[in-house]
């Protein structure tokens, strides 16, 4: 076996054996395939795509290219839930207490953000004291214990798919479906999950910019699942426009603070959460009707157990719970300054992805790997698609460290936030469940 | 500009514009673009393919990457002849002395031979003396002095080409038409031709395996020639079997010498170097009828002007001209066995890939790059496909140093030279002029 005639064979649109994929995924990961070796074939598969069966092989081999987490002391159904990233999306911290507080264990392992989209792990280091990076032991202990912990990952987990995804993103070759599903599934296999819910985001603030590409994702790591014997269930949510008000490290906390208390909750986010968490209620045989189970879900929201369970894991991981209580004790943006609205009117667009490269500009992501993030700084949207606004009501604050960044942000907001003259029906939250 | 924007179009399907293939090749050629980079880029364009104009400027990209050689101050038009490369291939050496007796001057840079088929250059260098390595001063001076000089590239032309070959070959991206035009005609341009004249090889022997690939890559290369302001003619030439009888360096050299005194001309050569001569002598407009063309061409054979030629070449270039007048002083192998048919009937099949693979097993040619070759040994083939045979008849002779290697040699040659109860009409020699 070697790389040129696997190479040619994906290149001749045949398909590959589970040992060829094997072979690859093996060799790279140790340096015996070259770089521009791997690129080639990446390519080729980019155009001539994979079959259900050779990217559940890929998906696998790269799974057990490195460490592969061990949960099975748990002694329990374990599932992983996962988002393919947006604008706003604060989604694990509002749900995962909750599924928690009802009996789902959660052993969480997040990833951090990159350009526009943000990540879970840097929106949990906005709590002071809270340790993202606790060891392996630590983390499954925490999970005996307490039913949750939610950390960064820590282990080498598919370590080919790290090196893999890096070379995607520098030769044009990351929007590839079976190369994105193979991807995220295999990350999750390796971090021990037995089932998986995806959120699949959809819309101008996520990869899949269209409902039928967002379909196509889902079935493939659907696919996958089948053929991996992984229970797979995916929700297809709109990423039209930001989750929820606020775009931001602590704001976002804080949004999500609120929605685990019942003080506040905003239609998309709760849509997300209850939908999400009833399903992986349903795979953890936690509870067997959708509806009841988000029954269950508001009623430990109302009760004051989501919001405990909140508190007992960022203890656990070392946070200061005092900030949890009392949201007010947050740093604050040096500036935080309201949006008027120019003219009366609907609005008609609020464009996730660029509302993201302005938090992102503010500081609230990192344009490189190495870059740091300001907690504190971000956008608090007043509005929503559909909104009736006035001349002078107030659209959104924007919360900056920097004079010039602030005077940045307001004018591109201004631009983003849309005001038509009749109404505009957004898309629904949920656009499918598969 | 930049090269993951160049990558996107082309996987996209789109056309490149000449800055985006000048800005690919030349921070390609100077290391600014990493290899795996290049080779996502042309697995894109072997999969999704170019226009004419797309292949043109990649051509004339490549082909300024390096230095181009400047023949105009030999005040004629420079007619350059070029082969897709066959086994038993000796028509540079059989044709140029010829066309060059006539006035065409030649100024020629020909490759070694790698795998199965063998280089102009290695042959030449069985002629003891010959210097295939000169200086471009003393290349010019010679062809301004006798009319020709036929030495190896020594030049860094078309460094871009050779980067990028190199990569291909260990991609699986070799076997493109437009990439294979761009190849040739680069090296064709940038070593000072003005216009130029293909034998494009066609069948087992051959790059081109069948009639329409051979034709695409002909027309490719027209449609180069024609936007690059470079006249180009192509005949697309068999080489299901090997040409004339001769396979193994020193032994082709003596094919091409009976062949330029006239001694003996093997009939599908003496058409390949009848048909290549007389349109070279058209583009170099020194005969404007090709039937006239060909008559000139048996003239100067047969007066011995053509081997004058020929002698006054290896005289300048350091040869032993004695070696030419007297081919009978050629080294020859150690054992030179005879290999005799198994039952009557009549010659079917001479696959020329396999002739060319047992003469690179015998010493003839090089598996790698710095491997040496042996001069003398060879396969002299005493039948042609359409020869009626007799039981005991002798097919042809195997010259070899090694015993072992004899006997391989022998069992591999009777198993390829097939032998059938009907008679088999070959393909024309010449199957197409474009």
């Amino acid at each position: 076996m070697n790389i040129l005639d696997i190479i040619a064979k994906k290149r001749d649109k045949k398909e590959l054996t589970k040992e060829e994929i094997e072979y690859f995924i093996e060799n790279y990961t140790k340096g015996n395939i070259a770089d521009y070796q791997a690129s080639s074939l990446i390519m080729a598969i980019f155009l001539n795509g994979m079959t259900k069966q050779e990217t559940t092989y890929l998906t696998l081999a790269m799974a057990n290219s490195g460490e592969v987490l061990d949960l099975s002391s748990l002694g329990k159904i374990i599932v992983d839930k996962h988002s393919t990233g947006g604008v706003g999306d604060k989604v694990s911290i509002a749900l995962l207490p909750v599924v928690a507080s009802l009996g789902v264990p959660v052993a969480k392992m997040s990833g951090r953000g990159l350009g526009f989209t943000g990540g879970t792990v840097d929106k949990l280091e906005s709590i002071p004291g809270y340790k993202t990076q606790i060891d392996i032991n630590n983390f499954v202990k925490n999970v005996e214990n307490i039913g949750i912990s939610m950390i960064s990952q820590t282990l080498d987990l598919a370590p080919a798919d790290k090196k893999l995804y890096a070379l995607r993103d520098a030769t044009s070759s990351v929007e590839s479906i079976p190369l994105i599903a193979s991807s995220i599934m295999s990350k999750k296999i390796a971090s021990g999950a037995d089932k998986i819910v995806l959120d699949v985001t959809c819309g101008s603030g996520a990869f899949m910019k269209n409902i039928e590409d967002a379909r196509k994702l889902a079935n493939a790591m659907i696919d996958i699942g089948n053929l991996a014997n992984k229970e797979t269930k995916c929700i297809i949510s709109n990423m039209d426009e930001p989750l929820g008000k606020a775009v931001g490290n602590n704001l976002e906390v804080i949004e999500a603070i609120e929605f685990l208390s019942g003080k506040y909750m905003p239609q998309d986010l709760k849509e997300v959460v209850l939908e999400l968490g009833s399903e992986m209620m349903l795979l953890a045989k936690v509870g067997d009707n959708k509806e009841k189970n988000k029954e269950k879900m508001l009623e430990n929201i109302y009760n004051g157990k989501a919001l405990q369970k909140f508190i007992d894991l960022v203890e656990n991981q070392g946070g200061d719970i005092s900030y949890i209580k009392d949201v007010s004790k947050f740093p604050k943006a040096k500036y935080i300054e309201p949006i008027y609205a120019q003219k009366n009117g609907y609005i008609t667009e609020i464009n996730a992805e660029d509302i993201g490269k302005v938090a992102c500009n503010l500081g609230a992501g990192r344009v490189r790997k190495e870059d740091n993030i300001e907690s504190e700084v971000g956008i608090i949207l007043e509005v929503k698609i559909g909104y009736k606004v006035e001349k002078d009501s107030i659209l959104a604050y924007i919360h900056a460290n920097d004079i010039s960044k602030l005077q940045d942000a307001k004018n591109k907001i201004l631009d983003i936030i849309k005001i038509g003259d009749s109404i505009a029906k957004g898309r629904n939250t949920i656009l499918d469940i598969i």
